[in-house]
């Protein structure tokens, strides 16, 4: 997955387990794109300061994700979910039921991840 | 929803995030329902202090569900797939193909959440 991608992903699914101070920083620098040293004028620290911070949180955030996998599970049904979405698309313009058995099929598996 | 059912989901969705002490101390008493003083005895420490344990287990898991929402997110998922699931089944029986822009919606829906 492409960093940015993951990374909105992940601060998406744990962000709120960092800290205030931290999910701003984060936000200012990866989301907002400001520079370290914008961002270190503004919170009164050093460059170093927030470029540590922001390694830790990124460190954190993956830490949850190796913990959780909620972020996995979460791709893998909507993966799964735009299949079927695509599967009563092509059922509907074809007319081919069989394809009724098959979205059945994706259902029961979503529903035992 | 039960507290039974509440406790197992949370704990599913976040146990990792205790210790593997307070995994196992919450384990055997939600899970494996030993007593208190079972467990006491078994952990070198008090009653109470398994009992404090527990609590403190139990908030932090409900701490957790607070601030990142993904049990009910994941229970609104499993909902909507269940609703898509016996759509797909009363499609095949009847023939109502109509029932597949409702797939489709629910699907669309889904993917937003």
């Amino acid at each position: 997955m492409e960093e940015i991608i993951e990374n909105t992903l992940l601060y998406d699914f744990y962000g709120e387990l960092l800290t205030d101070h931290q999910k701003r920083i984060y936000e200012d620098v990866v989301f907002q794109d400001l520079s370290l040293t914008e961002v270190a004028e503004q919170e009164g620290i050093s460059r170093q300061g927030v470029h540590d911070m922001i390694r830790r949180c990124e460190k954190a955030l993956r830490g949850y994700e190796e913990k959780l996998g909620l972020v996995h599970k979460f791709q893998e049904t909507r993966e799964l979910v735009a299949e079927i979405h695509r599967l009563a698309g092509e059922c509907r313009r074809t007319g081919d039921t069989e394809i009724l058995r098959q979205i059945e099929q994706i259902s029961e598996q979503i529903e035992a991840l």
